[in-house]
């Protein structure tokens, strides 16, 4: 199995962030602003994912798992890409040093495709954002998120 | 083993990519502003970060295992963190869509610690400073680099 990982502090409570991940306006600030369903566990959360002119990209549902007040929160990929289905992201909080220190997890890739190495580059970027709008309250979520590479 | 993995598209032939990974100049623009050694197969480069009143953090060497001009760097950490010590790190570069897409990878890590949620954010944003210096001129290496995090 192949986990991307990443490690990021936000200067903000635990709770705001935890906000940002657990609620759709938190979500559609800073991932893609076009997200739907039930953020509670058990629930659905859909993303999807279109061009600046409108085009659908794609998109993908996550059934959540876990979550934990300001502490944790897991998902799994139930719907979308052929790679993503089956694989857990899970974002630990703790607060360290007046940061938020969020450690972000996307696990269980089942072998490391190119599609890996775009979406470790890709989340680093969104997690880029998520501290944009945490701090600021201004994220780049997609359509208008930072282009990486000639996918997206 | 544990690998970190990202891709990046540069506008900019390959042949500048590689100058910039390849090259004493080209490392300092990106990855930090104190390289020195001898970048050729065979060669160890030292890489030295501070912070920007000049304390210095760290530091590592890299082992030149492997080029192809244009197309493959491939660096041993020879020196260093005791977690990087052993691991490998490998820049492949293919030209694509009028972009050089670059596979990143830093490789064979005993584990997942940590500092590799830390290090694998951190390649993320080196490889943006990357790619500005090549399209710009203008990268952020350290000690003008993007902290992540309460640790750098």
């Amino acid at each position: 199995m192949v986990d991307i990982l990443h490690r990021i502090g936000i200067k903000a409570p635990a709770a705001r962030v935890y906000n940002a991940l657990t609620t759709l306006e938190g979500l559609a600030h800073w991932w893609t602003d076009e997200v739907l369903g039930d953020t509670q566990v058990g629930g659905k959360i859909e993303f999807r994912f279109r061009t600046q002119s409108g085009e659908l990209l794609g998109g993908m549902v996550m059934e959540v798992q876990e979550l934990n007040d300001n502490k944790d929160v897991r998902w799994r990929c139930v719907e979308g890409p052929e790679e993503w289905v089956g694989t857990d992201i899970t974002f630990q909080l703790t607060e360290q040093d007046n940061q938020t220190i969020v450690l972000f997890g996307h696990r269980n890739w089942r072998e490391a495709v190119e599609a890996t190495y775009h979406c470790s580059m890709k989340w680093a970027t969104f997690l880029l954002s998520l501290r944009e709008y945490v701090e600021t309250g201004r994220g780049k979520p997609s359509p208008h998120d930072l282009k990486i590479d000639n996918w997206n």
